[in-house]
């Protein structure tokens, strides 16, 4: 059994892997960490695990007992506790933040996307997880970007759910605000375009066209929805055997025959990617959850991986569908 | 034209009088008050308002200028704030907190739901305006008491919407609970029961029996649905014949002749009722929208009364039904 | 391996037990029927199962090759099929209709619900799983009943989600209607009356008092909120034992400590109840997901006693919270 | 007064029109023809209208009475209408179809966009309503056009509420469907593109780039809100100065300093448009509620322009904000 530990216990991420681990065939959890809800019961504050552990948030970590550690903070205190906190070598760590998703000689972190970098996660020990954004923009992007096809700027609109924005509630988490309601933020500017630039660059080093992305916040608590498009001579039938070329090893990801809508990958670990040409337009749709592919169900994913284990293990989850 | 005052400007209460204020034909907005936002532009909060008016919070209220103030402030501010400031007598005051909806020797506030004491409310100077799950229950309940037929305990279930809880987020009014999600809370101790209770004993004196009151949290944001029965032999056809009676001369209470939804009543000042019998039990479905009927839209039909207007002037409002 | 094979595949029901069968253990799934989709994708129709199944629909069920049938059918459909089809003895029936829940010298189906009769289902070989309503409501009552405490009339009010209304569009699950909205219907009329009757007093013989029980239709996909009440002196404190004590060999059904919502139950098995006693009167909170332990989970449940495996398998599903 | 009347009333279109005439100060509705609902209550089937109208749906469309005729069949049948019937000539007909919306020698109907054309309206007898999606992404690209300054291929991402698709249930209505979804629809193929190239051109002759239009379908009921971005050099300030100059005589069309959301159009007339740029790309935000400003309200608001009334008369509506 692989001992994990959480730090940072409170927040959606790592209520969502709690979730996750619970019923995971090779996982033990340790330990779960949080400042603000030591001494209380996991299950209080992820009250859906009513029943299913009797887990309490401790105030320390312990390195001593893990194998693997979740890092579940906000973003920027993941650095700052790798800094004030010396975890033994042996313990690899799966960071949810952004704070090491630029690869970089300053740090031993590997960019954690499986379906671009598979084998460099199975021999790491230090995982940068994704972000929800940029993995659901990628899934659209990579296989274009291996075969040296994005050749003009790219249009991308992504509409998120309410739980990308975390559980203190803000006058755009709240439910009179945001139900039935939907709006723009960060036009052309979100920070996730740092890490979809890096990877878009490693399978096609030249690309310095534009990604102009448009993030909405939309009206329902999970999933993410993108719809992507580019010039481009490449028409749909030809695209989608790049694309299942691409995904061919990878699990969780599949090129959708008609056209998709979001709730088919919620609750779920996929990702879907559909794709349609019109008039020298190639859109790519592509969809994942963002608290699982996005988030959570990534990381687990990436432990999977640096441990060995089927890479799927424990993520075969029932989608809610509805 | 009557000038009017609104003191707690900010919030949802004060929002929805000024988006009836800016069109009701008799009145003029002559400042908005508010502690947290002075300076600001009225459409910067209330930013449906953008295009319709050019207003600014500001923090003094000026009672030279109005004819009537609304306070829309917390419960228990209300009390305070007429403690610490002299608002000349002839000021009309309408307010919106719990605070005077108690009748008492010590305050001369008119309890002020029209539908029970329309012609008391005409001669007052000063208005309680009711709760809005206490407009709802009344609506059902009143018609029945007026003839003495609150003859056994009396069951209500009540789900309101988000917007009742206020503007300040919080844990139950994050999006990412509360969509898609119910809850109960103050199982038969929700503080309305008071004012229930007094209006009740107004027309059936000997009334002392229970008002079982289950409130629940619906995730929408606007509007009250109210189930009420009890055991008694008025049959639905007769109990029909006594509300229309009861609401023959209040031009915003319709007795359904099918059974309703809520949305019927969104974004109107209107109140539904419908009634059901069935072995023996009477049950009395009764709607509001909480923002309207149940707070800013009464509290409008109030100073129509006060002033000697058609109680339905500015309040004709388009229903939105979807 | 148990196979299994399912009449009336493509409804609701039907593809929430296929979510749940492609991931259990001791399951494979021989064939799918279905009269309108025969020759389809299964997931062409249930979308989620998209990179799960390449199972396809079809006309014919065949009973040579399965341990379990699953009737998936309409309501009144079950019996007609078993009537017109020759089901050999060997195979197990489980049946999500309300064809056989009223147990009778006339069939041999046993009424489904674990937490009631749990070894007489171990030794059935027909099951008739319950009605959603109905396992919620009799989540509130069977403990009392058992201790002969339903001593009052019962009061009983139920938020149930769109997808209890099945597939076929209609004015009521129109997205446009339902959305934000809520309404009652068949107030004290509704069919699963007859089941929890008989549960009742299955524990409690002489129970003949009335189950006032008002369904409303909420604006939620899964999920019924139940909140159940009478006038009795037994106090939370005491009824929390008591409900303990029941549910002691339940691997589903848990006493919350605090007041829960309705998302801690949706996309799980589980069944979670709450009490509160206030003055005379004790209040049972009871919720499921419809679709799961309302009724394709509780299908599973079933299943798997009817097999001898653990009572839980295939079912511990992660919660989706949000 | 002007008499009013109007055909096909019983869809969503005719819903929102008869919503907004009833209060409206110069009309009067004279009769409400519908094939399917004759002889019922018009408040039967358009609920919210409960208590403020006693009309019933009748068969037959009566020209003699009426000083103007809404058309609010589906699209193609409002050309077979009037190939059918008779209308007298000075029976002015506002049609909400996408039959007259192709300017053509073949038949004397303008197009109906006020802030296009103004001037022809008022000279008109019969006006073309415009589309939904149309109006919405006309405000966005017209005051660019005036200025001759679409100069690359726009980029257009509008997500619509499930009003926009009609009351007829299907499946992308369904509610368990489409509750916390999204999807897309009729990439780059929407059929408004027509109309939108239409007004385009009338502004700014020699534009033949493409306008890549993605609609989505949102999970809401009103409302549409649209991104538009083009790479130019015309900044945010200076492109708010030619938005505001070109709007200056339209009372519905509001420039927000801030960021909007949809919710601040809905239930109202408005349209508001929102500018930011950002590395060469000018991002344009317009919303409008897609049955005010997107169908009956726009349509009232031409009514007014052929009748020489205000043009917001029967139009400053409160907004619903939540």
């Amino acid at each position: 059994m692989i001992n994990a530990g959480i730090v940072g216990g409170a927040g959606y991420t790592a209520g969502e892997l709690l979730r996750i681990l619970i019923n995971h065939p090779d996982v033990e959890i340790a330990w779960v960490q949080s400042n603000s809800q030591a001494g209380k019961a996991v299950a209080a504050v992820h009250t859906s695990l009513l029943g299913e552990t009797y887990l309490q948030f401790q105030a320390e970590a312990e390195y001593g007992s893990v194998d693997v550690l979740f890092l579940c903070m906000g973003h920027g205190r993941s650095a700052s506790f790798l800094s004030e906190n010396e975890v033994p070598e042996e313990v690899r760590i799966i960071d949810l933040s952004t704070d090491f998703r630029a690869e970089s000689e300053d740090h031993d972190f590997v960019y954690g996307l499986p379906e671009l970098q598979r084998d460099r996660i199975r021999l790491a020990t230090r995982v940068a997880n994704p972000g929800c954004f940029a993995t659901a923009i990628q899934l659209a992007l990579l296989p274009l970007a291996k075969n040296g096809l994005l050749e003009d700027h790219v249009h991308v609109h992504a509409v998120t759910g309410s739980t990308g924005a975390g559980q203190a509630p803000s006058a755009t988490t709240h439910f009179s605000w945001r139900n039935n309601n939907i709006s723009i933020y960060k036009a052309f500017r979100h920070q996730h375009l740092q890490e979809i630039g890096q990877s878009v660059r490693m399978l096609q080093p030249d690309f310095d066209l534009d990604i102009n992305f448009l993030p909405l916040r939309g009206n329902f608590p999970r999933g993410i929805y993108t719809s992507t498009y580019l010039y481009t001579d490449l028409k749909a039938g030809k695209a989608t055997e790049l694309f299942e070329e691409f995904y061919a090893d990878s699990p969780f990801v599949f090129c959708s025959p008609t056209n998709p809508d979001l709730k088919q990958v919620v609750n779920t670990n996929k990702g879907i990617v559909y794709l349609d040409w019109h008039e020298g337009k190639l859109l790519i749709v592509s969809m994942i959850d963002n608290l699982l592919k996005g988030a959570s169900g990534q990381a687990v994913q990436n432990m999977n991986l640096l441990f060995g284990l089927d890479e799927a293990a424990g993520l075969r989850l029932k989608p809610s569908q509805f």
